[in-house]
Order: C-alpha cells, then sequence, then structure tokens
C-alpha cells in the first residue's frame, strides 16, 4: 500500500479516523479521494496509471482531476508530453502546494481528534449503524 | 439563523471552511449534518420539530438517528414521554458528548486550516469547478 510519511494514503478499512474536506467558496471540494489522486499522479506520472494503482476507472480519474483544475484559475495537474512513454501528467506547483497544504492540515487535525475518537470507540458497536 | 458559541451552526453558503467526520472504526460517520440534527433536537425537544427547523424531512431525520443510535452501545437520542406536548425526544449523555465532541474538534480543527483556506482561495476561481 501507498505511503506518505510513513503512514497509509488511504486510511485503512476498520480503522476509525477524521476525514477532512477543504471547502471553497465555490463549493469546490478537497478532501481524502482528490489528495490520493494527486499523489499517485505524482508517483505513476499519468492519469491513467494513477487511476489503475487506485483501481479507480479511468473516466472517475479525469473527471475529479478536471473538477480539481477548474476550481482553480491554473490548473491543478497538467500534461506532459514526449519522452519513451509518451505524454502523461504531472502535479502543477499549485497543486503540489495543495497536495502538502491538504496532508499537513489532515496529520494537524488527526492529532487533534486521537483522544475523542478513543473515548468514542469505547462506546462504539463494532458493526455499527446503517452507513448515512 | 441558530448559532454556536457565536457562530453558524452549519457554515453559510458561499464561506469556504474546512468540514470534518469522524469516521469510526465500523466505518459509522459523524459529520456537520448529524451534529446540527443533535443541536435541533436538543433545542427543538424532538425529531419532528428539529427537522422541520432544518427544512429536512422527518424520514430523513429518523434515519440520521437511528444510525446514530446504532453506532453505539447505547443511544445518543432517547424518546421522551408525557408531558403537554406528548413525547419527544431529546439526547442522551452519550449524544451531548458526541455533540460537544464535534462541535470543539471542528472549531479546532478551522483554527488550523484557516490560513490555508485563505492560500488557496487567492487562486480559487469564484464560480469554481464541477462538484465531485
Amino acid at each position: 500500500m501507498p505511503t506518505h510519511a510513513g503512514r497509509p494514503i488511504v486510511p485503512e478499512c476498520g480503522m476509525a479516523h477524521l476525514k477532512v474536506t477543504l471547502v471553497l467558496n465555490s463549493g469546490s471540494r478537497i478532501g481524502p479521494g482528490k489528495a490520493a489522486l494527486l499523489e499517485s499522479i505524482r508517483s505513476t506520472g499519468s492519469i491513467s496509471a494513477a487511476a489503475r494503482a487506485m483501481g479507480m476507472d479511468y473516466k472517475r480519474a479525469w473527471l475529479r482531476i478536471d473538477s480539481l483544475n477548474h476550481s482553480f484559475t491554473s490548473p491543478a495537474v497538467e500534461r506532459t508530453t514526449g519522452g519513451t512513454g509518451g505524454g502523461g501528467a504531472i502535479p502543477t506547483a499549485l497543486g503540489s502546494d495543495l497536495l502538502a497544504r491538504y496532508r499537513r492540515l489532515e496529520t494537524e487535525a488527526a492529532k487533534l481528534a486521537m483522544a475523542d475518537l478513543e473515548a468514542l470507540e469505547r462506546h462504539a458497536r463494532p458493526d455499527g449503524g446503517p452507513k448515512i
């Protein structure tokens, strides 16, 4: 599983955690899905390889990146051309900055939530309720 | 608009903010919707009045409370009987504790995110991209 600073990019199943989502004035959202996708594009060098690595179909990945690119005045991911493997994609400086901010915030917020999650888990049912 | 410690319970439309969701081991989620619903039940004294105050249909509110109640070994909301208005509902000690933890965490996390949201808004398009 790909990791970021030694921890899983996407929290493992069955592990209590805090999910954080940045919501911009426009209503655009940047959450764990888009952050993991940016990270995967950075490490694989293309949207299609990133989608494949995440078990996500290409169309879904492309729509998320398109949404992200239209959230800002300049793109978060840009196409690369040429090279032996043909064209690919990489996060721009803006995309890298966004990813770094998201991961830092997620880590800091997780620290804040640790005691609360532990306290709530003491009263939690392992099977939980309907997921809504 | 109802407020909590002087700020809106639900962030106003068109205001950048951080959305936080507690995800338990079971996968159960406690986010801004359930927190606002617990708050509304506390102030109105029933699920139906809370739903009405939030412009939410009763079934939807009931399903959320049912999900919350089944996430823990004891309920977060309990029925009250009698009184001039007949039966109602109130958050239990567990429900009140959950709500207090969620609001405190949300406030602390919002402080962490303030500078990031400001920095990102400088590059954001007012209309944003597709909302996915």
